[in-house]
This record gives structure tokens, C-alpha cells and sequence, in this order.
């Protein structure tokens, strides 16, 4: 059997809670895998826990009982909140970002891991003490970020889809009007992906009036589930009369410069 | 200015590589963090460096010159893949999975994050080396999957839309026929998402004919960029005239069985 020193324990221990956020593991699976014995361990999770806490990077929880163990809860620090949020702003402020019909093209943000990745820590941070069952996103540009979340919180991501697909079994359809425009647009979820007197949060990449929120409220009461809140990375505060209240936003949009570019700012709480 | 110990610089740094797959991290981020000579920094890597080559569990890359630095290059044990496959199997396997026309419901495994991240894990793996620039997918079950193999290969994710959105700016569209129904379909992509000239594979849940792969190998070509690999979850053999050659699956789909659920089987280089 190969033994590890205290470092190398420290390593994998840190790897392996890292990749599993929010997902208890149980003491035996490292002192199985490093032939050590459990008061080692507990002691190697202390240097993780301490050095985490230290650079206010998440932390380590301790769940006692038969089925515990510890998990690794994300975390940043507000310094890195914020400094994410003005660097976010000075991107998506770039003047050739501005596409005809006045968008923000930011595709490309919501697809870049690395931007996605810190984009979904922070969120996930703010949802952490929610217990919730489902991160929920509708298709198409906002699945990366929720899909993130839902990694972070240790849940199920679930898409709510445009269109019927044959692949998903029965599914529940709801017409919604979208606040902006006005349109009649309708949203479908599979009936097999949702229990019953579920907790979700909706995960969205940009709210205009909110509509596609309160959508996923009304869809949701159709499950018997219910929406706890709502994070999106960008909000459109030139749209005054929001059809939803509680909801976070890591930046805002205040309309167009003279120059062409975007007017961007850090939401209240990243500040 | 506070002090760290080898196992708290070792965690950290763990941490720090194992959420930047693929990219270069200087030296002098850590020694700044922890306060630290370049040589003891040096030492503290090759500890995480051995750890993970004991455990089979990807490695650590050491890039000379002056924008140098140590990357965490994803890796998975031949045992852990074999592992993985099998489970999927057994999981798909289950009866009440089969939904009207004969399709596996697998839309809460696609969108499981602990599930996705494995598999994302075992699919970047076998593209490591081919130095690609993006990972396309097509919306929607495939997302992801797609973005989790673009966070281990530390690239841009690309995602081809059914539909025109405005807020992609220009785009391009084709049209092609999905290998399986014969059915006419179009798929668009937006000017600005990718550079001329750029190395692609292409990642998606499911193939059948392979009509939506040859269809992404045409639309890249429109962007003049080369196709240099296909990874799916799941390959179905029942379609046995394929439209696209090279390419990696995890399972096979081989039909249904007389009980109704889903004859699958690990792939040739997954048994």
C-alpha cells in the first residue's frame, strides 16, 4: 500500500473537495484512499479549512453523524466581488459591443469558463444558505452561468426549453407575456425533471422588465415548487418597472454613452 | 504581512490550478500571495505535481520563458473512465427511462453537474493534445457537457443556435440535413464568436446519424476553421451508416431490450 505524507494528502484532500461543492464526503473516503488513520485526516482538513478561511476563498463544513463527513462551501472574497464586477464592466463597455437594436453583445463573456466560472462563485455565494433543490435557467445564453451555479450549490440544473422536444416525455407548457416587448412567448419543462416542493432559484444572464422571471415563478407554481430567488449577471435598470422585486444582479446597465459604448456600473451590493 | 505553511501554500495552490484548467499561472501570483521565494513556491508544485501523478489524477505543466508559469492539465485513471462508463450504463439502463418513439430520457444526467463534470473530465482528456482553440456544441442537451470540456481545456465555448437571436449581431446560418429523419434544419453562429482560421472539435449528448456533426463541420468551414474532433456521451450503433468518422463516444446505445429499457454498453476504449 503507498503511503502519502501529510502534504500530498493536503493536495488531493483539497483537489477532491474542490471538484465536489456543497457535497458531504465522508471521512472514510480519504482514509481509504491514503491508508491513514481518521484522526490524520481531521487534521489534514484543518490545514485546508484554516487556509480557505484565511484567504476567504469558501470553507470546509463538518457534518457530523453516520452519513457525514465534510464539504467544501464556495466562496469569494468582496474584494474580489467587486474587483470582478468593474472588470466585467470595462469588457462589456467596449464600444464595438453595441449591436443594432442597441444589445450588449456579450456572448462571448457568458461562454468563457473562466469568466463563468468566478461569475457563478459569486452568485452561488449569495444563494448559499437557500437549501435549494434546482438552479434553473431557460435556454439559451444563460446556461453556462447557471450551470455553474448548480455545480457551486451541488444541485440539479434544470433548462427550461422554447420549444417542445420529443426527447423530454411529457412536459408542462406555459405562455408568458415578456415584459420588454410585450410579445406572447411560451417556455416548456419536462414533467420528469422537477418533485414536488422543490426550492429553486432562477439563474438568468440579463433581466430587462423581468418577464421571463415571473414566468419561471408561474411555471414553477405548475411543479408545486417554488422560486426562493433570482441572480443575473446583468440588469437593465433603463427598464424601470420591473415585474419582479427580490433579485440580485452583479452589474447594471444604464443605457448608451454619447460615445456609443454601454453605461455600465457595479450593482449596490458589489460596490 | 501573514504567514503560510508549506501545507496551507499547497492547498491554496492546489486550488488555485485545479479551477484554471489549462492556463498559465506565474510563479510570482504565488509568491506574492503567500509571501514566499520563487524556490520555495518551486517546491511547494512539485509536491501537488507528484500527488496527482500517484493518483492518476491529471498533472502539472511547467512552461519555461518569461510569460512561463504551471498549468493543471485535467486527467483521469483508465480505471476511473471504465468506472464511469459502466455506472452511465446501468443509470440509462433503468426501465422507465424508454419515453414514446424509443428515445432514453437522459436529461437529468445531462444536467447534473457531479455527472458532467466527470464525463467532461473523461472527454478532455482524449483531446488534450490537439492544442484546439474552441469546443462547439448545438443547443441544448449538450451545453454542459460542451462547457465543462472547454473549462478543462482552458478554451472559449461555442454554442451553434437553432435560431436567428438578435442579439448575436451578424450571422451566419446553413442548412443541413439531420442524418437520421432526413429532415431539412438550419443552425446559425454569430460573426463576431469566432477568429478565421481556428482549431474545433465538436461535443454533443447524443449522435445518431452524425447529420448535426457534418453540419458543424460545413457551418466551421464558412469560418475557415477545421474540425479535429468529435466527442459524444452516447453513440447510437442502431444508426449504422454514420455520416462522420473519427469520433470518441463513452456508451453505446445497441436498442431496446425485450424488457423495454435500453441495451448499452461501455465503448471499445472505455471496456
Amino acid at each position: 500500500m503507498e503511503k502519502f505524507t501529510r502534504n500530498q494528502r493536503v493536495a488531493a484532500i483539497t483537489k477532491i473537495l474542490i471538484e465536489n461543492p456543497d457535497k458531504v464526503v465522508n471521512l472514510n473516503t480519504f482514509t481509504e484512499l491514503f491508508n491513514a488513520a481518521k484522526s490524520t485526516i481531521s487534521e489534514d482538513i484543518v490545514i485546508v479549512r484554516d487556509v480557505l478561511n484565511k484567504l476567504s476563498v469558501g470553507k470546509i463544513e463538518t457534518i457530523s453523524g453516520a452519513a457525514g463527513g465534510v464539504k467544501y462551501i464556495c466562496g469569494v472574497s468582496r474584494e474580489e466581488s467587486k474587483a470582478f464586477a468593474r472588470d466585467l464592466c470595462l469588457i462589456l463597455g467596449e464600444r464595438d459591443r453595441i449591436i443594432p437594436g442597441n444589445f450588449i453583445y456579450m456572448t462571448d463573456i457568458m461562454y468563457n469558463p473562466q469568466f463563468v466560472h468566478r461569475a457563478g462563485v459569486i452568485l452561488a455565494s449569495e444563494f448559499n444558505n437557500l437549501k435549494v433543490d434546482y438552479v434553473v435557467t431557460v435556454e439559451t445564453k444563460g446556461i453556462p452561468l447557471a450551470y455553474e451555479v448548480a455545480k457551486m450549490l451541488g444541485v440539479q440544473l434544470i433548462i427550461v426549453r422554447r420549444d417542445n422536444k420529443v426527447t423530454e416525455g411529457t412536459t408542462v407548457s406555459i405562455n408568458y407575456v415578456s415584459g420588454s416587448n410585450k410579445r406572447i412567448q411560451s417556455m416548456s419543462l419536462s414533467r420528469k425533471s422537477m418533485k414536488k416542493g422543490s426550492r429553486c432559484i432562477f439563474i438568468d444572464d440579463f433581466m430587462k422588465a423581468g418577464g421571463t422571471a415571473l414566468g419561471i415563478d408561474n411555471l414553477l407554481k405548475e411543479f408545486e415548487s417554488e422560486l426562493l430567488g433570482i441572480g443575473v449577471l446583468v440588469d437593465d435598470v433603463t427598464t424601470e418597472r420591473k415585474l419582479v422585486r427580490d433579485y440580485i444582479s452583479v452589474i447594471q446597465f444604464k443605457g448608451i454613452n454619447d460615445d456609443g459604448s454601454a453605461l455600465l456600473e457595479s450593482s449596490e451590493i458589489f460596490k
